[in-house]
């Protein structure tokens, strides 16, 4: 068990932003909660996986909706603490520890706000090892832990349970239409288990990846090397084994519309000598990047787009012509490629018809890439 | 307590109909599945408001939804129990006795089905006194009871929890929302009150109101006299003190639209003799009956189109052109006219600008009725 400073948050935020491969949304509103709550005297203690017992209660814990929603209606921050109290009355036990749904901005910060209110420890994991647009699309679920019941509230104290037994599809479908019919944002407490199953199915170690990455990226530029290079060791380091620079250049055409609670569209970055154009795709997340024909890197492995200067992520929706960037590929874990995974989350389940091809298995053009 | 028999719920099917005012959903699923019940050696018993101990748990039982789909979809009739009994494990103890969401044709069936298959009796009362379209427009809710937590579930055994405190609007849209997603038809356990509370707030005596209505109805030819005249005997010697024929002819026009998971519209009934015409509107249940300018009967009280030669109620989705019938008004019990009530349930909650007129007070040109 380790207490997070403010510092440590700040670099959880950056690097969960990079591996929230566009999506999660923007962090900056979750991290000023926890700093008002951190001057309260609050701490959001982190626990690695190994240290929970086989019969604790973990409850994975996120907001749920259109993150552009959530800047206009900011919350008090109990809401995401209201949905686990409906959930442990539900379930009639205290949960032992918090665990984040996903990786990303904003989504990285709700788990450890309800930690540091609540003083409940949050696991160093999560159940995407990145973000996806749906609740089903959570490790738990594909090996085999139910979603429901779910806890959603919203910020007038109203709550909703959701049990669909273990049916995870219909669960997000449920969860989604109160989404949207609670003003498209809601806080959400879900995928209830056993210490046991959240070692068996979830990432393991992803928020001091994140720390680490977020980290590196923050002080690259003091150690002499370039924020790129801090990335991609890090992960490189990490169970993600694997990242690659796709393509330097600049942000060059935005296609984005906003239906059925979700952000989709595509980006064109294009190399400062015109010499090489990628497309990338998204549905709240990048989904897969392609030149010309040719896959550079496919759900579920990441694509991200950092800031030249910075290193930071710039998410989906902040996406804008003119931006100088790096897209850049990361691998994903082994228990995120399985045939299992791949089924609820692989390129089919959103419509692609591209095979799935793991980042390293595919050849770089001799020249390609700097 | 009194055991009902299989010949008393079909007068309840046929009274309720009546009371209905052309909504509630047609009882016959209702009825086959109660008489394959009944088969089965199960029983309904009634228990009236005054035998309720006052700390007895008392919960309102419906479907919510198209009646249309029901007919696509034959429940199981399991459903509103599991609807019943997850809202009892919400609460933590056992239901005492279950009531009619409302005066309907199906919705006078679902709950008797719950009291037969779970032996648990049925109160001789309910929340509407007719049939509304929407859940907040109970005088459960008009009187203070919250209609949360509702327990709603479907024919998957899928069930959602929601809770909006004393918040019924919000509690009937989020309903609505989750039974739109169900596939337009859901089974609810809702309203969960003390005796004391059914005793303040509730109709009373509805189910034996609506028994006497139906019976008077079927034996009105051996008895030598109008079915009409059985219906408007039995309203006036009731709590609902009076009703009167206000057209006798034949629809010859509907109009009707489906949106918004209700059915609406108008219909036109004009005289045989073509010297007068009714024009009727309707949001699953009837709201007002016109006669050009002149408001014949206005919500909450009762509008009813009954089948000339059998007295039978015909709901607002059979009514089509050349049915011979007779226009009925009837007047609502006091409980459902004070201003609390009209705020919830009067001509202005569904967009009328009439003002709210007694059925009684609307003065009969001489001559326009028989």
């Amino acid at each position: 068990m380790q207490q997070l400073s403010i510092d440590d948050i700040e670099d959880i935020a950056r690097g969960a932003g990079i591996l929230g491969t566009g999506g999660g949304g923007d962090p900056y509103i979750g991290k000023m909660l926890l700093a008002e709550e951190y001057r309260r005297g609050s701490v959001a203690t982190l626990m690695d996986p190994d240290e929970l017992a086989d019969d604790a209660l973990v409850v994975a814990s996120a907001f749920m909706g259109a993150p552009s929603v959530v800047m206009e209606r900011i919350p008090s921050g109990d809401e995401a603490v209201e949905a686990l109290r409906v959930l442990e009355r539900r379930l009639g036990r205290p949960v032992t520890a918090v665990v984040p749904m996903e990786c990303g901005g904003l989504n990285s910060m709700i788990p450890l706000l309800v930690a540091a209110k609540t003083g409940i420890p949050i696991v160093d994991a999560d159940g995407m090892g990145r973000a996806f647009p749906e609740l089903q699309m959570e490790t738990f679920g594909v090996y085999g832990v139910s979603g429901s019941p779910i806890a959603i509230c919203d910020d007038r104290g109203h709550s909703v349970i959701v049990d669909t037994g273990s049916d995870n599809v219909s669960m997000e479908r449920h969860a989604r239409g109160v989404t949207i019919r609670m003003g498209g944002v809601a806080y959400i407490a879900e995928y209830p288990m056993s210490g046991a199953d959240l070692k068996r199915t979830a990432i393991p170690r992803t928020l001091t990846l994140a720390q680490s990455i977020g980290k590196a990226v923050a002080t690259a530029k003091s150690m002499n090397r370039s924020p790129l290079e801090a990335v991609t060791d890090c992960c490189a380091n990490s169970i993600y084994g694997h990242a690659r620079l796709l393509l330097e250049g600049k942000v060059v055409d935005v296609a984005r519309a906003t239906s059925g609670g979700f952000v989709s569209g595509t980006a064109e970055v294009r190399a400062f000598d015109d010499s090489r154009s990628v497309t990338l795709t998204f549905q709240n997340e990048h989904l897969i990047a392609r030149e010309g024909d040719r896959v550079l890197a496919i759900v579920p492995d990441l694509v991200s787009v950092l800031d030249i200067e910075t290193g930071l992520a710039i998410n989906t929706e902040s996406l804008r012509f003119g931006q100088r960037v790096h897209v850049v590929g990361i691998s994903t874990p082994p228990i995120m490629r399985t045939p299992e995974a791949l089924q609820v989350f692989g390129p089919a389940a959103f419509g692609l018809t591209e095979p799935w091809t793991p980042l390293e298995d595919i050849g770089v053009a001799a020249g390609a890439l700097p």
